[in-house]
C-alpha cells in the first residue's frame, strides 16, 4: 500500500465532483435517508452538507489565502465544526446543495487563479492545534474531508437498515463501525 | 436512533441513484485514485466497480426471483465475491461504470414488473449460510449493500492521502478505520 503524494490536479478532480456527487446521491432522496443519524451526537446526511457549505464558505479558502498570501499574521482561526446545527438546521437539503455547489465553484475559480505551484507547497500557516503547517498539508486535507464525510454518509445510510437486513448484518461490517 | 423498516420505494430510491453516483465520481477520475486499495487483500474503487456489477449480473435478481416466483427449489447459489478480480480486472473503469449503470436500470425494470407489495416481504428463500431470509431483507440488503460499498470507495479514496495531510490525520478518523 504507496500513500499518494499530494498533487494539485489529482485533489483538484475530486474536490470538483464532490458537489455533484452529493447532489445526484441526496437531491429529493426520501427524508429519513437524509435525516437519520448514527446515534447520539452524530450528524445526519442533511447536517453534513451543512458542514460542508460552511467549511467552503469561512475555512478552507481564508486559511489558503493566509498562506498563499503570507500576510503578517498567519495564524488560523479555528474552525466552527458544528455551525450547521445552528445556522442550516432548517434549511431544505436541496438547497444546501446547490449553496455547497456554487461556494465549491468559486472556490476552485479562486484557487486555480492563484496559480499554486508544487515550489508553494512548503509554504506555512500556523494552525491554532498543530503550529506550523504547510499550504500542501491544507490543500490534502480539504480532499480528504470530502471523503471523510462522503464515508460518514454512506456509513449512516447504511445503518439505517442494521435490523431491515436481518442475518446479512453478518457480512456488513459497515453497520457496526 | 431509530432504525428505517424496509420500504420499496425508499429503497429503490437508493438503488436506482448509486450508478449514476459512482459515474460522477469515478468516470475519468486520475488513475491513483481508481487503482490504490487500502492494503493487502483490499479492494480498489475499480475492483469494488467490478463488485457492484457482478452482483448485479449473477446475484441479487437471481435470488429475488427464486423468492417471488417461489420455485420448486428455494436455495440460492453461492455468491462468488471476488469473480470480479478474475472477470473484470483489465476492463477500463469507465466501461464498468457504463456496464453496471445499464445492468442495475435492467434490473429495477424487472423489479418494478413483478409489482412487489409489503404483503410479498415475508415470503422466503433458503441462504446457503442463513437458512431461511425473507424478500424483505434480502431487498434491504441490495441496499444496504450499496452503501456499504460506497463507504469503502471513499474510505479508501481518503488512505491514500494519509500521509499527506500530516498532523490533521488525528483529526480524520477515516484514515484509520
Amino acid at each position: 500500500m504507496t500513500a499518494m503524494a499530494f498533487d494539485l490536479a489529482q485533489g483538484v478532480a475530486v474536490l470538483e465532483r464532490t458537489p455533484a456527487v452529493l447532489d445526484m446521491w441526496l437531491r429529493d432522496l426520501p427524508e429519513p435517508w437524509v435525516h437519520g443519524t448514527e446515534g447520539l451526537d452524530t450528524w445526519s446526511p442533511h447536517q453534513v452538507v451543512g458542514h460542508l457549505l460552511h467549511g467552503e464558505r469561512t475555512d478552507w479558502m481564508t486559511r489558503i489565502r493566509i498562506i498563499v498570501e503570507q500576510a503578517g499574521d498567519r495564524h488560523f482561526a479555528p474552525f466552527d465544526r458544528e455551525a450547521m446545527l445552528r445556522d442550516h438546521a432548517d434549511t431544505p437539503t436541496n438547497e444546501l446543495l446547490r449553496a455547497f455547489r456554487e461556494a465549491r465553484a468559486d472556490n476552485l475559480a479562486l484557487l486555480s487563479a492563484y496559480g499554486i505551484r508544487p515550489s508553494h507547497f512548503s509554504l506555512t500557516g500556523v494552525h491554532p492545534r498543530f503550529g506550523d503547517v504547510t499550504l500542501g498539508q491544507l490543500l490534502a486535507t480539504w480532499v480528504a474531508h470530502d471523503l471523510s464525510h462522503l464515508t460518514q454518509i454512506s456509513r449512516t445510510m447504511a445503518k439505517q437498515y442494521r435490523d431491515a437486513v436481518g442475518p446479512w448484518r453478518e457480512f456488513l461490517s459497515v453497520m457496526d463501525r
